[in-house]
């Protein structure tokens, strides 16, 4: 049987939006998912690209549907099934957007191709490919346009790595209908999106939505599949920390000590280290209790390097 | 040859305090590290005993070594060899302490038995073994005794827990002779040690320690080790979130909802499950670029439940 393909876009979530159409529970569709760009970032395109976007027309989402009975208070159940990859994709650091947005102030671009194995960085980097949505999300409760880049409890920007296929996503719903959208898949990422953007590409994705009644929830929550990639972590890693008292200013340290240790142990400049943790570390809170100082850390799997000579601190 | 034991306790950092001897980079030694209750937790206490816990004496450390040559603006590494385990190992919630101690204000005490293999937290519920050192630190410039309980960027309660066999910590050297000192052995522990306390266990850990001249660091970093237990995360995990504009408050929410949840899904009680949290879960900073809005993401593995009806959501 033939899934439906939904190809509408929004560029915000507002319930006011007519739905596509409406869905019963059960039902499966396809997301015909651009990338986070609209297409406005092509294979040639140069790093000024970056600083024409129009900030309203960014991560545009593919919905949204209406699902038949779905009502505040109930959950929205989201499994993902699949996605299509493009091939190829874009990590851009984009002015005044990012974890350290007010220290790389200059836009940047970098292509990296991809296949069911693995996404070409460089040619002695290559993580596993790992496809997953970052945007799911249902329309708020509030009236009116809500921007797409922040997410919220209802789900939306989430950039979750880990929401990948075979994972159930349980969204809180605020309205009636639940108003289901998709966008922003991604080749791969790192926790924390830290530069502001992944490896962005245009997937379609199929997914079977579920509804769940009187199902409250505070937030999102999933069931996260097992993953058939290898453990990145199987080799270890480098990893950097930031200690002391506020969570951000640790996580920021955390990420200029390893853009500046990647440096030194694999030869990148700042900017691309700074896309590469983009892309493939691995954000943790190590300690939250031990009063007044909490410790943040970075990993960067050693499992990337291709090369051994890369692969020492 | 025998390696050289280090009995010696203090209950705070100090560059005062005499050194227990000096040691020469490249030297090992085998550190004779107590629990974080320095002795006072049985096999048989009860919570109560942890109301009388004398603060004063909390994760007493073993040292300090001094190191020869050691200056400030060097730093020292520590790898970590081996640790010998004692069997069994205590979790509590100590009144005032911990992630949500404004909610858990009662004691709670729990006992793990652990092998090789496996700390056993209930007849269906087991962890991989993976003994680490919550304390590796070295002596703070700033004059006086201080608290053993937070982490500094001189190392200290770090509680990371990858500070496994196998991996080398490096700590930048704030004071002449590096001063170093171990301790708060745990036999496991999830990522934050949100209920503020692992496993806790005595064991004698052996280390090599190394001097890097004129190595200047901000903060710890460690190569850690390729791991030889299996992926925690090959079954999947169940994960809740927490989105808003403070991680710390993120970190709760996400914290508080997976309580909810194991109580749900796995039948235990808020004390026992916020202690499952601190002993096996994994807390990541999912994204942290969206502005005004962060997601933290906390990980339960399926793999530590054995009885397939806890395995599902």
């Amino acid at each position: 049987m033939d899934i439906r393909t939904i190809h509408d876009i929004q560029n915000c979530f507002d319930h006011a939006i007519e739905p596509v159409e409406t869905i019963a529970s059960g039902d499966r569709r396809r997301f015909d998912v651009q990338d986070a760009s609209g297409g406005l970032v092509g294979r040639d395109s140069e790093a000024e690209v970056l600083t024409r976007l129009p900030a309203e027309q960014l991560n545009p989402v593919c919905g949204p549907l209406y699902v038949a009975d779905a009502e505040p208070g109930d959950a929205l159940e989201i499994e993902l099934e699949s996605f299509e990859p493009a091939g190829w994709g874009w990590t851009g650091q984009i002015p005044g957007f990012g974890l350290l947005a007010d220290e790389f102030p200059e836009p940047w671009l970098h292509r990296s191709e991809y296949d069911s194995e693995y996404v070409y960085f460089r040619d002695d980097i290559r993580i596993p490919f790992r496809p997953f949505a970052g945007v799911i999300g249902l329309a708020p409760a509030a009236p009116g346009a809500h921007s797409i880049v922040p997410p919220r409890t209802c789900g939306g920007n989430l950039d979750i790595r880990d929401l990948i296929a075979g994972t159930r996503l349980y969204l809180p719903i605020e309205v009636p209908g639940a108003l289901l959208s998709i966008g922003d898949t991604h080749a791969c990422q790192g926790d924390g999106e830290i530069c502001g953007t992944a490896v962005e590409t245009s997937m379609a994705t199929t997914a079977t939505i579920r509804l769940h009644k009187q199902q409250s929830l505070p937030a999102p929550m999933f069931d996260m599949a097992a993953s058939d990639t290898p453990d990145i972590m199987a080799d270890g890693a480098i990893v950097t920390t930031g200690v002391g008292p506020d969570l951000m200013t640790a996580t920021r340290e955390a990420t200029r000590f390893m853009i500046d240790r990647l440096g030194r142990v694999a030869d990148l400049d700042p900017q691309t280290a700074y896309g590469l943790c983009s892309v493939a570390g691995q954000l943790r809170i190590s300690e939250v209790v031990d009063m007044p100082n909490w410790v943040v850390s970075y990993y960067m799997p050693k499992s990337i390097f291709t090369s051994k000579a890369l692969r020492a601190v």
